[in-house]
């Protein structure tokens, strides 16, 4: 499998960044862009992004050795149910999505067997959203999850994962199933216990907010629309690490209510020696 | 009143960075260190800083307009009956710690009637400790709380109040007791809600993590004997910011259980909306 060409379906955060990060890294590729809206195209095309530019997604794809699908996790059915016919035979099709359980069964069935599906989800992004917001660095050091399953070809796989290490990723592959329940863990609990910290919070409080509060809380102020479309999505193992965390909370109130010193340092000293463990990608720095 | 003299007992994290805000941002002021370990005290040395550094505490206050106890909550009384001989009548004394209400008695009680005592808490740090991680740009930007009380001499308050508005904070007035249920709420329950959500997360998940765990988790790093002396310190209150954070979450498995779609997103976009009206101060750079 050769990639010659990658097409790009919905250019917001992520597939914005995409077609940024590509123009620096991959300047050979050929690179073709749908947006729903003239005026989106007009803002990428106003950046001098070197790519063909379409309004009709049939169009885009009809090249393409890779096509990413970069919209929203409910509009994704439909539309590979309508560029099916106009796909190369023999090429891949991936996604951003950060749910991928129901929508691995639903785009299998949608693009059939001459297409090659698997999942990719770049834990990169970040609470704003458009292509204003899209950043050439984005995955630079991020994790990409993918997610063949037993009926994915090998080289599909390679082409798929090569593509993401281009970009600057590392790869971790797991089960569609797998995914679910690590990101309901690490990314969806995260942005659910953010955004409850928020709520929970007086504007007494609010008033003397630090740095702490800042960083913690960051991710809350991300899409409500989007975010309650993945919660939805992955519903299940959302609420099995909501109920771990309401574990973990309770233990906490009982060590206060006893004023335990040594249990509650002996809490604080395994998050505290687990976080320190973790290391990350730096931050990446703001757009201007 | 006067401000000629600091003294600054413990120079870690903070204390550090007063010093070093202080040599910046106010040279014309005379400057004493006491630190309990020759070692530290050469390492600030070793910066050129520019200050008399004692390590006997009765020493280093004798002379100081204002003396900054810059310790763990634990060791401050004992401090303060310590050097109180040798304090100058009519001086000012204050602190850096996270809570004020049993604080402020004791202060109060061991420090004496000639002696202006208030507590001051900069809404600054993080998860690193010790003069190694000082920052002169600490409070610049940041919210500083003094905690006056009816007892407190205006003429006090206001030469402590110039004194953090002249290291670049802002200040917030509140008596003691309202100190303690703001940062409960704000900082704390910030803390170990960051704590548990390491706690609850699986191996596999962390393999996975991105840019959203990373600052949703930075401070649960922190130092787990300092944090379990705050919070013992602060534990009505934080049981009671405690309960708060469960009743969301209650109230969200509640949304999750019915997959009540309107409702999810309502509770999203109530935390969406008010994390994005707060500004804070931009991160501080990353000391090399």
């Amino acid at each position: 499998m050769n990639l010659n060409r990658v097409a790009i379906l919905a250019p917001g955060l992520l597939g914005g960044s995409i077609a940024l990060a590509l123009r620096e890294r991959q300047p050979h590729l050929r690179l073709s862009i749908f947006a729903r809206k003239k005026s989106t195209l007009d803002e990428i095309q106003s950046q001098n992004l070197k790519a063909d530019f379409f309004t009709d997604p049939t169009q885009a794809v009809q090249e393409a050795d890779l096509t990413l699908f970069c919209m929203t996790l409910g509009a994704m059915p439909e539309m590979a149910q309508k560029v099916r016919p106009f796909l190369k035979k023999g090429s891949v099709v991936s996604d951003v999505g950060s749910v991928k359980g129901s929508i691995d069964t639903s785009m299998r069935a949608a693009l059939g067997n001459e297409i090659h599906w698997i999942g990719s989800h770049p834990m990169a992004g970040g609470e704003k959203s458009g292509f204003s917001a899209a950043q050439s660095d984005l995955f630079e050091g991020a994790t990409t999850i993918l997610t063949p399953t037993s009926e994915s070809h090998p080289s599909a796989l390679q082409l798929l994962s090569e593509f993401w290490k281009s970009l600057g990723s590392r790869i971790v592959l797991c089960t569609p199933q797998e995914h679910d329940q690590r990101v309901a863990q690490i990314s969806h609990l995260t942005h659910l216990t953010a955004s409850a910290l928020v709520r929970a919070a007086s504007p007494e409080s609010l008033e003397v907010r630090g740095p702490g509060f800042r960083d913690t809380t960051r991710v809350a102020a991300g899409s409500p629309s989007m975010w309650s479309e993945i919660i939805l999505q992955n519903s299940v193992a959302v609420q099995n690490s909501l109920s771990l965390l309401q574990n973990e909370l309770h233990q906490l109130q009982e060590i206060l209510k006893n004023s335990d010193s040594t249990a509650l340092q002996e809490w604080l000293q395994k998050a505290s020696s687990l976080r320190s463990s973790l290391s990350f990608p730096p931050p990446k720095e703001e757009k201007k």
